[in-house]
């Protein structure tokens, strides 16, 4: 420990190191010491050096990584989160962070049951499709799923009200959002769960949580550091995780010891094209989670044999396909699949899906399969509206396809006709034709013409007797803008026979992945054998989720995030000071 | 090295090693050497013992490790193959054996093409179906997927003519075997590519093929050890793979020291739950590899930090569903789709696939997702079929769940009419139901009822206007069994009016996965930086295909296999002798 860490621990509201002497201390590290242990035989004795010295580290600084380290230096930990990207914040800095709370305070006051053996039939009949039995011991989920699930219930309120308490994150109750599974029968509570940071609107908590909880970091002497990016794990000796090893922002090797735990935050691989490829499930042509998303934590935590899980999975979410392929840093999923007199269609001008079914549903159209053609048919679905859904439709958040006048609508394609706007959907989707397998068959406008005309009597009944689209309660809440009256479905309303008309393409995408090395219900990450790796903890998007394929509601993401962060730390307070000798 | 492994060396043909003098070495080093070396740093410079030492260890005894075997043993070198069962071959052993070979010698002698761009083309068409472009320069492949899909058609031939030439295998060529994707412009040679064991059936070459490869093992002194579990890898200090830990049938542990290279062909994870759930892309009610196929090498191989690749697909099949869920050690996956009176139903009634069309596309099938309604409703599929499929159409091989008089048909659910037989399979449902989610709907047997009359319409006509069952020329192969005759299209008759009726459950299962540590086109392990582990190499199901999601043709399981074993075998050569200090 140098002085200035020295200086540090003993005050730590004014632990920042000057950059000068931070540096000089981390290069002298790098230098001196090139080879690292990583195993936990053939110990060779050598004292491991380090840069910087703290009770905790953790990699990331979305909410995962804010929350454990407020938890943690709650406890009395010296805390420092290192953070990849220029900015804080990750994947929950764009978010709209929803996080979903079973049972929580509000709710009880509202006088809102939430019982836990229904709240368990639900996770269980939406995470485990193939064996949910609402007799069996485990409900049909695996043990380690209906452990994570419990906990979750059990310990979600007591995360969210200690941030509250604390001034890290405020929430408020939005009374009016729906779950997205409000209509099964297994829920006993289609209201309440959802809580939102103070201040914010449905669109942007993620700017308002963020804020909140870094400002509090700050407030308790919580080090954060941007372009810090993690490389490597250390281990001493006996295997144990003493640290990590790191990139500063000048590019130098800096090695920081954690007493306790090393906890990573650090994301899922929605930006690695690779790790797609080689693990889920559907193809994904981009996501919206943060840039920095690219796996780091399965290739830096693969050399300690961990188990991975639930790889296959993501939190999917529709794309502006334009966008996402363009990897711009501010694409949102499209959650509200704006337009009444709009239809989606394949390839081949057909409809295939519901357009209001919430984002992670709608996805799993897109990857439907011709066998006999070989071919993915929705590869890219093609949102079609008309003139009345673009005066009375457009809306500027929630990823909405359909943009005020005087929005970037780069991505949206226009036409005259029908004809003609089939001629420029072809022709956009040619300038992609080197990267991917798109096109539009011969006979799109034909058929988009019968399955207009289907439609619209749709319309005109409210009954979509083909995909039930506004028929259930999630579908109204995302819904968006519109203003036609006299609709018998509030979602649907008939496409005009006249032009102009407008499109964009929409591909497959997600908010994050959700598999990586399994942990324990303590955050604890654990080796091929089911035991936990010394002082290395997981939490969020970078390690497996217990949800299995399923979106239970909004915020099911960021909910057991801050539940878990909260757990970690909980656990990892146990922990003692490791011997740092290789 | 012992005096028996030295004996052996000199003298190949006689290397048997006495139970006694063999396990006794085996449980002296046990014990002599607790812990293991598995960093490539902090050596410890203490000296690793052995009880056995060969140039090449082969784990696994199919036909990815016994053909690694002999290309190896062919170049001179000392070989012993490990066998965890207490028999030999694998899920080769159980397969029809076909191996799918471009550009062969005998499609050369018999005039058939087979260019190389095209074969490119097609698989490229395959395999990479969201970027597959014919103009670009890898054709939508990755790099890596181009250089192994080249490798194997530059290689493949090669690799059989050698086994033929030593009478390892011999091959004959069915010239009526048709591609699985003969009607693809990209196929220029339709027929021809695949071969099979001489004197073989086309549903029993397994057998005959490793009957004849392990005998050219034992005849060339390979030393083939069954009930031998591989446990682990032993590195050096360096971190160069230099053995294997293995527990011996009697339960000791014994270290094999691989001078030049340790090489796993020991299969997929088919028979493990845990890793099927957590990376398939879909749900598998089991499958007919080798009921050891339990991922044995993902777990072997996680502390090295391999890059694990193609987890998410496997080579896909319906299975009966009873069979499978038994775990009966002898199934077959259901690749022959009997009967013409017969169609494939879900929990509604409906038809929702064409039944003939080749086992692996049939199977994604199975893995509709229905959001609305947040369930998979082919989750399983019944075959039904009347009295005039059962007496024409039954076949003891392939798969066929209709199977003739005297065979064991408990899997086969009987009823008079319609509406018993509706009862008997909900009867047979229910008995699954604390695993597995199942069931019939309400509205069954009236669906179905219109479900056959539509059918029956179809065939009729010959023309299947839903799915286009019987139009293409695999479709026509599989078609097995029949003898009804005036049929416009011959894998379609009409369903009886009267009973009694036949049903069976089918669900979705594989020939075996086809994900696992990344290996370049020599079979190479590789780590997570793309680097090749020294001393460690793959061949088959237990690394990553290279395939992607598809079946390129029946034999494109073993094709593959046996040119990479060739590969690996050649590379392996130039392997210097490994130290065996820790």
């Amino acid at each position: 420990m140098n002085e200035k860490e020295k200086d540090f621990k003993k005050n730590p509201r004014k632990e920042e190191i000057t950059r000068r002497g931070f540096i000089g201390a981390g290069a002298a590290g790098a230098l001196g010491l090139a080879t690292i242990a990583q195993s936990a035989s053939a110990a060779s004795g050598k004292k491991l050096r380090f840069d910087a010295e703290y009770d905790v580290v953790v990699c990331g600084s979305g909410a995962g990584g804010l929350g454990t380290a407020l938890f943690s230096r709650w406890q009395g930990n010296s805390v420092v989160v290192l953070e990849k990207s220029g900015s804080i914040g990750g994947t929950t800095a764009k978010s709209g962070f929803w996080y979903w709370i079973p049972n929580n305070e509000p709710m009880k006051k509202a006088g809102i049951q939430d019982p836990k053996p229904d709240f368990m039939k639900l996770v269980a009949r939406l995470s485990a499709p193939h064996s949910y039995s609402p007799s069996a011991p485990k409900l049909g989920l695996t043990d380690w799923q209906y452990d994570m699930c419990e906990a979750y219930y059990d310990t979600a309120s007591t995360a969210a009200e200690l941030l509250n308490a604390r001034g890290a994150l405020p929430y408020q109750h939005p009374a009016d959002v729906v779950d997205y599974w409000a209509d099964l029968p297994e829920n006993k509570a289609p209201k309440g769960r959802a809580l939102l940071p103070a201040g914010a609107s449905l669109h942007n908590g993620g700017k308002f949580g963020i804020m909140s909880l870094s400002n509090a970091a700050r407030r308790d002497g919580i080090s954060i550091k941007t372009s810090h990016r993690v490389q490597s794990i250390i281990r001493n000796g006996r295997g144990e995780v003493v640290g990590v090893e790191v990139t500063s922002p000048e590019g130098e090797t800096l090695r920081f010891r954690a007493k306790k735990a090393v906890v990573f935050a650090t994301g899922g691989f929605t930006h690695d094209p690779q790790l797609r490829r080689d693990f889920l499930c559907g193809n994904i042509v981009g996501g919206c989670a943060a840039n920095s998303n690219e796996g780091d934590f399965i290739r830096i935590s693969s050399p300690l044999g961990v188990q991975l899980a639930n790889m296959n999975y993501a939190w999917n979410c529709p794309v502006v396909f334009e966008k996402a392929v363009a990897n711009d840093g501010s694409l949102w999923g499209a959650f509200m699949p704006s337009g009444d007199s709009m239809v989606f269609v394949n390839k081949y001008g057909n409809r295939v899906v519901n357009e209001k079914l919430q984002y992670n549903e709608v996805t799993r159209a897109f990857w439907a399969w011709d066998g006999p053609r070989q071919e993915y048919p929705n590869e890219v679905l093609i949102a079609i509206w008309d003139q009345q859904a673009q005066d009375n439709c457009a809306e500027e958040h929630y990823g909405s396809y359909i943009v005020p006048p005087g929005s970037d609508d780069r991505h949206v394609i226009k036409g005259a006709t029908r004809e003609e706007l089939a001629k420029n959907i072809a022709a956009r989707m040619a300038v992609y034709r080197d990267r991917f397998n798109i096109s539009l068959a011969p006979e799109f406008v034909a058929t988009l013409n019968d399955t207009i005309r289907r439609f619209n009597e749709f319309a005109k009944t409210g009954k979509d007797l083909d995909f039930h689209r506004g028929e259930r309660p999630v579908e109204l809440m995302f819904n968006g803008n519109n203003k036609a009256t006299g609709k018998a479905n509030p979602t649907m309303y008939p496409i005009s026979d006249t032009g102009p008309f407008y499109a964009t393409l929409l591909g497959p995408g997600n908010l994050d992945t959700k598999g990586g090395p399994r942990t324990d219900t303590h955050g604890r990450i654990l080796d091929v054998k089911g035991q936990p790796i010394p002082g290395l903890y997981g939490v969020g998007n970078c390690v497996a989720s217990a949800s299995g394929q399923a979106y239970w509601s909004g915020g099911a993401t960021l909910g057991p995030i801050v539940t878990f962060a909260y757990r970690a730390a909980n656990a990892l307070q146990k922990e003692r000071t490791k011997e740092v000798t290789a």
